[in-house]
């Protein structure tokens, strides 16, 4: 597999786009790791992040593994496009009941125009992780959007 | 295909369990129907749902239709069964940068355990119409559970 | 959503292309419907398209899922773009017992590089009809590959 | 994860359905590794498994990655137990023209009712490697279903 970077800025372009993400900001998901064609991201339990059991509703699980698999995506991108979901999949394998979440979403075929990801949700709580949910993603590369 | 009520209380309890999901609250989501294997959710364009480019971010526009798919299903739950995520994939078909989405989940086959129901989003800007997103999900029914 | 036909000769480029299609021969796949962003593919119940209960394979199933799709797609391409799945995913609804499968593929959303369609598969006894599955599929346009 | 086994002919179990299968037969697919939890399909490229361009068919390759899932999930399922495939999703990512698939299944959350399983498909040509299709998929234990 090709992690060839064509944008010396990949890296401060992934994250000025990634603080561009207000969404991100509302749900309060930190980047705690970026390396090309690799992205963590992280929340902490908190009470509107639930659905009605307590645990992490499934849509937030899976907004934080799609916004690591895109910027995973992103940080491969040649200069001058902006990328875009177009499709994703996913499984909630364990309830998300940890108090803190993190998504590892990482390229597993990097191309000219879609770019597919593999991204993994973690439940943390001290030193036990329980593997919260798996997913594959499929990342558009669109020329002149800015990104 | 089957689409038989088996609890009585089946309006309040989804009106219920859906007020109690927190996350639909902090996205601003308003339940505008409800029937037998039915639920409309929608959401207004706000800057805290959205990603870097403006449009409502996929995890926002995939939360509302998950929720929609599970009170779609929870609708024909016997008393005492709620309903988690088991999995979901979403294709994501136009920018969904209109003023309001609204997600139709629908049951297209109802079962003891596993429930399967399409989700699909439109975005609405006036009397205009887009298809946003299609998707597919399957909801357990867990005994004992609480919704 | 725009059906336009791009090629004139598409009905002959879509039947000659099914034709060289050596696995949905294998399978004994026809194709029985063929419109603009529409395809019909059906299967009669052998014993070498089944699995361990007798049944049709999910991956029987899931093929003919997958050519009804392309060929949908492929309908409404160019002159000089082949067609390649890019993905798909589908739900088994009920088990594949009956006499004869209809894959029902359709264009949902047609686009110059990405067609995304859905395909209903239908086992067919006599005059029942049920709904055996449901799946959603990105097929990619390539220019230069003969199709 | 646990990986206990729960049947003490698992082994014997899985290799009697998979030779059952009519269709692995159909297009000679080999079982050449089995394990708690793990099955590797293998099938050698010939005319009647290809599509139009001559690569291995999308559906035959998901034919693998779905035995292969399938027969994971069921190396760990008590006596009784019958395996059936409730949904599943698969990135193409490679064009399949090698002279042989390996397909890699391996479960990811062992559970009473539902088994979830990566399937990985790698085309192989001497001792080159591409990494040609990865899958997502969903299996039921259905109890009295003889397997």
């Amino acid at each position: 597999m090709n992690l060839t970077l064509r944008d010396p800025q990949w890296e401060s372009r992934v994250r000025t786009s990634f603080a561009a993400q207000n969404f991100m900001t509302h749900l309060g998901a930190v980047m705690t790791h970026l390396a090309p064609g690799e992205v963590d991201l992280e929340l902490s339990l908190r009470p509107e992040l639930t659905q009605q059991h307590g645990f992490f509703h499934a849509g937030a699980t899976s907004s934080i593994a799609d916004s690591a698999a895109g910027y995973a995506a992103l940080s491969l991108y040649p200069a001058g496009f902006g990328v875009l979901t177009s499709e994703f999949k996913i499984n909630l394998l364990n309830p998300a009941r940890q108090p803190r979440l993190v998504a590892k979403g990482r390229v597993i075929k990097p191309g000219r125009m879609l770019t597919i990801c593999q991204s993994d949700v973690y439940g943390i709580d001290g030193t036990d992780q329980v593997h919260v949910a798996a997913g594959l993603f499929t990342l558009v590369a669109l020329e002149g959007m800015k990104d």
